[in-house]
């Protein structure tokens, strides 16, 4: 045994940082505080006050970006990652046609650069201003051996708000209703391992330019993901969304069935839309055949919305006149519970 | 370039194990449903509906447990993280008087095993009918690259309500209040990456009973994180609680701070009770020094509550009566805001 006394620095974390970086950081987190946010920063607990609701329905969601991270820090564009799981949650609780209201985000390494939680923190507290979000409260954790050199992960739970009368849940959703797809910027951030493997085959870099991509392999896949609050609140408020699904893990088929009451079965017609490239030249590059690409990306379409056939044109009118790029991508039918691409 | 095609398993990512670890969780999960969980499982979000408050305010709060999930990997016992997040989560919303009402959950690692998974969700439910509190949603994410081989991340974030008038955030703790602590379990969720280094040092085992221990290095290092739910309820309850302070990372100094007003010097008397052996163990083993420890660890006192001091015996039974083991620890004395152990 040696006589040297241990610290905690001696296990690898370094604590100095870690304060230092979130002493930086207030000044950023306190410009996210929405007016209900109530007392300081270092609390136990993040403190909201909720009011105006008659008969308040809370609606949570918690995720991370998948190894979308091992990108954007490869790229050293970590502000992607906080961005993303700030709007990944919001579109979460917006397709239930809820409100999102405050954020609380874990971000984990072995050991932490100043730089990257920096970096992380820009990228969540713009996104929670875009979206009128309180960012709460969080967590960093430094843990070696748990997280390899250059891993890191970055997690954020959303709570939102909706009346209990007002829940969007696709319950009523019959036969013959529109289905309303809303593009995606790109991948956003689901399929990245696979992406990483056909890098890994392809011996591609985040420099390179791919025939038929058009930009770098960077700028292509690190879009961040896209934001349908907007649309999917008006369209709530306008009681003409039966339901809405946001397309991540499982692709279009894995998430629309989600939402879709028994005796309705969702036909997709895929040639009613033109994926963005990025899908074609990793598919191609990787071989990925059509089903596996369907079930692993959203290829092109970030949410689906289900609206009342006659009330499609001026649901995609109000979708369009808050910021989406929205198309009619299939119809209801009657049929065993499930969704078919055609 | 292989003529392969890639699927989402070459990525390393085992998309049937996960599917079918969460289909047995559900009847678990299901388990924890309290009266106000809406819906089914399923959901983009989780949803719980909010009642019986007039002004409430949310108090949430995230977190892991540190590398503490590695010892318990290693120790084959994984239900104590998955019990380790609910409880840590639910002591941060209690100590500000608040009931904590619902928890997500977030596993990750490079690649799942069905048990591994399905012991921590053991863990997670357990906990969650201890404390009345429902799982509303979670996820799993498998991450090749951003997790080391044996490394896995767990973590809580549990959202709690308390009537905006009866928050209890020390803002009226005063001169002359009593320093009641509540014992520990033992190190709970902090410290880890320290006691980890001094296992190597020491090239310990978790199998092994270093002298003075009275028990194995396992039994001793994954005592679960104890509750103090019931008491700190009982003692906000009977509006005796000035403020309270949840002892984890950064120790008794570090976490009490936080409560105290401006003018207000909390005094620290550390001869009035005995640390559980596993701290002199590891500090004399790691010759971790006394301040470093007590930086570090929680030394024994798992939670503070500020008490009126012509209350104290009284707080003091309810805590008992609650199943805290409760002594007074100190005061506090008029000063420069801080804490002193004595």
């Amino acid at each position: 045994m040696s006589e040297k006394s241990l610290t905690y620095k001696d296990a690898g974390v370094d604590r100095e940082t870690k304060d230092r970086v979130l002493a930086d950081a207030r000044a950023t987190i306190r410009d996210t505080d929405t007016a209900q946010v109530v007392g300081d920063l270092g609390h136990f607990g993040g403190l909201f006050h909720l009011r105006g609701y008659r008969d308040p329905v809370l609606v949570s969601t918690i995720d991370g970006i998948g190894t979308k991270v091992l990108l954007a820090a490869a790229a050293g564009r970590l502000q992607v990652a906080g961005h993303d799981v700030v709007v990944h949650g919001a579109n979460d609780v917006a397709v239930l046609g809820a409100t999102p209201l405050f954020v609380l985000d874990y971000i984990a390494a072995a050991r932490f650069t100043p730089q990257a939680v920096q970096a992380i923190l820009e990228g969540i507290t713009a996104a929670c201003r875009d979206e009128g979000i309180a960012l709460v409260g969080g967590e960093t954790a430094q843990m070696p051996g748990v997280y390899t050199a250059e891993g890191l992960d970055v997690v954020g739970c959303v709570v939102g708000v909706v009346e209990r009368t007002e829940i969007c849940d696709g319950g009523t959703i019959r036969p013959g209703d529109a289905l309303i797809g809303m593009a995606s910027g790109g991948l956003h951030t689901n399929g990245y391992s696979l992406v990483r493997a056909v890098m890994a085959r392809c011996r591609w870099s985040l420099d390179d330019t791919p025939p038929g991509l058009g930009m770098t392999l960077a700028e292509a896949l690190l879009v961040p993901h896209r934001s349908y609050r907007r649309p999917l609140q008006a369209l709530a408020r306008a009681q003409w969304m039966r339901g809405a699904a946001h397309i991540t893990g499982g692709g279009i088929a894995g998430n629309l069935v989600r939402i879709l009451p028994e005796g309705c079965r969702a036909r997709v017609e895929v040639a009613s839309w033109t994926p963005p490239p990025v899908f074609e030249v990793l598919g191609r590059a990787g071989k990925i055949e059509h089903d596996e690409r369907f079930a692993t990306f959203n290829m092109g379409v970030g949410v689906i919305a289900v609206t009342p056939a006659e009330r499609a044109g001026l649901a995609m009118d109000i979708a369009r006149a808050n910021g989406a790029e929205a198309w009619i991508i299939g119809e209801v039918i009657a049929g065993e519970r499930g969704v078919e691409l055609v």
